[in-house]
């Protein structure tokens, strides 16, 4: 594809706002390196530059990620080479099946209820919808709590639906199902995609929906306010990136030597 | 059973606080006089006097009871009739269902949770945990109203029990219950009781036990705390209700004139 057409791609994807370097980032050595395989400053610098982002604001970037222990680099010929540190990798894993999940939790869900009197800690991966009342995908074992199950045909009440999933994420999940739509439309009809461009719009698609589905409680689809996307990005997201192959980073490096 | 037998299993039943009077002849109403039956002064001041309570106190009750529109008073020969007013009757309707129960809700009930920030009116017949979350027997139909069914084999933690009915109402039912197992066991080795000894008894009976009841949340046993022994109460008051005759005023009347 050329230049222009795939410039043109990215901007409608990224949208108005540049997306957070070391997030970015963050998100790269995630995609394609989480096994620690080393990425070259000249594979990061390719990336980031298709996405807007100007080589001292990506040197910044990596910087901070080198000093908050997120990554480890070394020299590399004329250039640096990094990759994710130990603690870096225990994070990404840790990340990835919410950010590839191609799957909702299942249908039915639980809602919890802590004493409000009481010291102990809550269960782990509640969304609360008042301070001692909450919903989870799994059963607590939490012997003080009560917790009692939500079947798949409950229907939730508007107010309830707003407290798990408040209306600015709705509006997320909308901004980028609509997103993937355009992106999904255009590559139907597009030409051939360097590795490069795959690797960019590969990157740019999970960076998009991290930021949203790290934020949404992990609940069923079904307690999700009225008008929310999030299923329809995820299912958008699973089918692109079927169809974008995950280079590895010395590939694209050989693919930038040609 | 002679006076002093007799007066020993009142004061045992009755406890060391004397009843509130007025309380008390909504009892003896309710019970004896519900369909509007008019009831003798000379009948209520021999109820009354055999459960400790001086002919100034029930006078002052009567007039207090047909100020607030509970009673009306008729003369009758020397003295006076009283029977209850179209409102003091519907009133005792309305109670008698919960006080002569004899089998507690069915064993599902509803959990309930309404909307923290919402103005509209809560489902009658609630018991609340906290300011938006309670406990009710049947399904709510408020659409606003979030309610998801609590099996009959859900086991509530304990801090929950508590706040559907606090220790003090746990200690009532225990007390009661032993008072009541007491008269139980009096009476099966008693002599013949006289109709007025019937009557005292029933209406000490009925009245301790609404005192009580009508202060429980309307729910399935299995949700009260541990120690709770409503369910004994319930189950004595039946079983010695069905012992003692509900003598009509005018066989009292009778009784007292032979």
């Amino acid at each position: 594809m050329d230049d222009d057409a795939f410039d043109k791609l990215v901007a409608d994807l990224r949208g108005e706002d540049a997306p957070r370097v070391w997030s970015l980032l963050v998100t790269v050595f995630g995609d394609m390196a989480q096994d620690g395989s080393s990425v070259t400053s000249a594979v990061l610098g390719q990336i980031t530059a298709r996405i807007g982002i100007k080589p001292e604001a990506m040197r910044v970037a990596l910087h901070r990620l080198r000093k908050d222990g997120w990554i480890e680099s070394e020299r590399r010929g004329r250039g640096s080479a990094y990759r994710l540190s130990p603690q870096g990798r225990v994070e990404s894993v840790k990340a990835s099946p919410r950010i590839y999940a191609r799957e909702a939790p299942e249908g039915a869900c639980w809602l919890v209820l802590t004493d409000p009197a009481g010291q102990g800690a809550a269960p782990e991966g509640i969304a609360w919808i008042t301070p001692n009342v909450g919903v989870m995908a799994g059963e607590p074992q939490d012997q003080d709590v009560f917790a009692t199950r939500i079947g798949a045909e409950a229907d939730l009440p508007a107010w309830m639906r707003a407290r798990l999933c408040p209306p600015e994420l709705v509006l997320l999940t909308r901004t980028l199902g609509d997103r993937l739509d355009r992106l999904t439309r255009a590559l139907t009809s597009a030409d051939q995609l360097d590795p490069v461009q795959e690797a960019v719009l590969r990157v740019l698609i999970v960076h998009e929906w991290r930021r949203i589905v790290l934020k949404l409680p992990r609940l069923p689809d079904q307690v999700f306010p009225e008008g929310w996307a999030g299923a329809l990005c995820r299912e958008a997201v699973g089918a692109l990136l079927d169809r974008l192959p995950q280079h590895r980073p010395r590939d694209l490096e050989a693919a930038l030597a040609a």
